[in-house]
């Protein structure tokens, strides 16, 4: 894994300023992954990420193996020069996606038998086959493939699942280490994820497990964000702060809003991804340091102010609300792009804050002023 | 007029390669002006439209009186303002959209009242209403409201229309007048539009009154385009090229396909619009050298290959057809706008290089060779 690298800059109370280094270039952490889900970022262009700082983005396995297809990936070149982005890039393993197609899905130890949700085909994954999708996807980053559960999900069902994504873990990396046992080596690295819903004592023994089973390049959060309290979610990162490595990164995966990444920051997590700042864009909705705002309201009509006035973004540089308005009142694809920009520069511009704030030792206090703005004012219905 | 004028630098038959000046720039013809309908031209951002060298852009009176208001439009300081293109803009007048509304519209001397399309809701336009939304728009360039008809039209039919619109045409030129006398005058060009349908005595009468009524900027040639064969569009356009000024620009209403400009330029016309290059990028239609093709089908899977290898624009430059028909077959945003942005480069490329065509003295040979080329592959299905 020579093409890996984690350097640690800063440290700020469990908050670190890194530098998280690929075979596609560095990542400076904490850091907001943009979620190109089918090999694009929903309505935006690989130009706009590289203007707005953003340094790396994610893919999706199962999307992918479906379509186009992740023989047809490897057969363009790969994933990277199939979508025109030469950064960093990780694959999701698709364990989320195929979890989530309850009642077309069929689990068992070697791995799990369901219905693509395109065409009803019959599929499997197993974990030793994710490997070969990710493998030919070709990302610098790819995370094992799990078994997720339901956020709120009791202990039995957590463990279970957490214990499967454990010895599933063991048979991702004994496929990755026949590849780079051939000739055909390539340069990924695999993260595996600790799992065990909201359940300290068996995230913990995940945690342990995982730590003790490998000297991985960075780890993975998942199981978080899917339902259960935003206590727990916080609870349960301290928890696993506490087990991982502080040498490596930390992915917390799917996660998320504004507030989220700002407490995941304070908790020790590096690398966040959601894909919520382009799927609410597209539905109208924009963050800015006030909270969120639904630029459908009749009370943007007339209003000449960009959509924060503290943004930089091209959007906000560029254009009024009452513009961007009309826009979405008129069914027009620009208006997709701009607030989808927007929100996604918005949350790389917000990580790249925080590790401002690291660096300077002011994280608390930064996070507080911030948080405290961001919630004051009541969310707009939407 | 003082903002306005049009020198031409060299001709070539009926051919011309000159410069129209307007209060917001230059625009070397012959050009092809993408429609910017709603106040944005469909999937594409202004940079998009700057970066492919694109000079003056079009919008329309009808649906920005609709959606978001004209009012509105002023409020925010015009349509140059509002939609971030500090370029030349032209607006049509509607008379195109109101007179497609068939069962939905009464057209009487004064004007036509007819439901807007959005609610129903009963609005009537007349020739100083028309002048009044455009000045509230602000464009560059204003089109006169005209009674437009289809292509087929008899005698009586395109006589009755064609004799309509010259004595709206004086109406709206002395409304215009009256602002132009007062204080708040400011620089509009008033195109009058040639109608007379397919009709020869028709349209060189049109043409002669317009020329002989007023010192006009330039002219527009309507009612072409709406559903006559293409050699009576052809055959029209030799006639009214005889009996316009040569000296001002001509401007062919809503033409249109690649072939169609090329066509134009040689009978003398300057300035094209058409949706053709937006609608059809979204439907997945491509234009390139050896005629269209349609992004979506199976053949492109694995394709490599840019749209037109030898293409410029920044689709071309960065992305395979394999992935751009993934984007299609995904349903992806980005897919729009590369084909929208490839197309409307497409033609704006094409009349640059017909102007390079004309100062070189071949435009002949050039047309020849370029409508071989493009009509020697037939269309794939679409």
């Amino acid at each position: 894994m020579s093409g890996f690298s984690f350097t640690i800059e800063s440290e700020d109370g469990a908050a670190r300023a890194g530098v998280f280094t690929t075979p596609h270039g560095r990542v400076d952490t904490p850091a907001f992954m943009a979620v190109g889900t089918l090999a694009t970022v929903k309505a935006l262009d690989p130009d706009d990420l590289r203007a707005m700082g953003a340094q790396m983005i994610l893919g999706n396995a199962y999307h992918l193996h479906l379509r186009p297809g992740d023989e047809v990936v490897r057969e363009m070149g790969g994933l990277h020069a199939f979508m025109g982005w030469d950064g960093p890039i990780l694959t999701d393993s698709g364990g989320f996606q195929v979890f989530s197609l309850e009642g077309l899905r069929t689990v068992s130890e070697d791995g799990v038998e369901f219905r693509s949700h395109i065409d009803g085909s019959l599929r499997a994954f197993t974990p030793e086959s994710v490997m070969r999708i990710e493998r030919n996807l070709g990302a610098d980053v790819i995370m094992q493939f799990d078994h997720v559960i339901p956020g709120q999900s009791d202990e039995p069902t957590a463990r279970d699942a957490s214990e499967r994504s454990l010895r599933w873990l063991a048979r991702c990396a004994a496929e990755v280490a026949r590849w780079d046992a051939s000739a055909s080596s390539q340069e990924q690295a695999l993260f595996p994820i600790v799992q065990g819903g909201i359940h300290e004592s068996l995230r913990r023994a995940a945690a342990r497990s995982i730590r003790d089973s490998g000297d991985w390049v960075g780890y993975g959060i998942g199981g978080l964000s899917v339902g259960e309290a935003k206590p727990d979610m916080y609870r349960i990162l301290e928890v696993v702060d506490g087990d991982l490595p502080r040498d490596r990164p930390r992915y917390l995966m799917g996660v998320g809003f504004p507030e989220d990444l700002v407490e995941g920051v304070g908790r020790g997590v590096d690398l966040f991804d959601c894909v919520a700042p382009t799927r609410m864009g597209r539905n109208g909705a924009a963050f800015t340091r006030d909270g969120r705002l639904n630029i459908k309201r009749a009370e943007f009509r007339l209003d000449k102010r960009p959509l924060d006035e503290a943004c930089d973004c091209s959007a906000c540089r560029r254009f009024s609300r009452a513009y961007i308005r009309h826009l979405f009142t008129a069914d027009e694809i620009l208006g997709l792009r701009l607030l989808s920009l927007h929100n996604v520069h918005f949350l790389v511009r917000l990580m790249r804050d925080a590790r401002g704030a690291i660096r300077d030792g002011t994280i608390d206090a930064w996070s507080k002023d911030w948080l405290t703005r961001y919630l004051s004012r009541p969310v707009t219905s939407e």
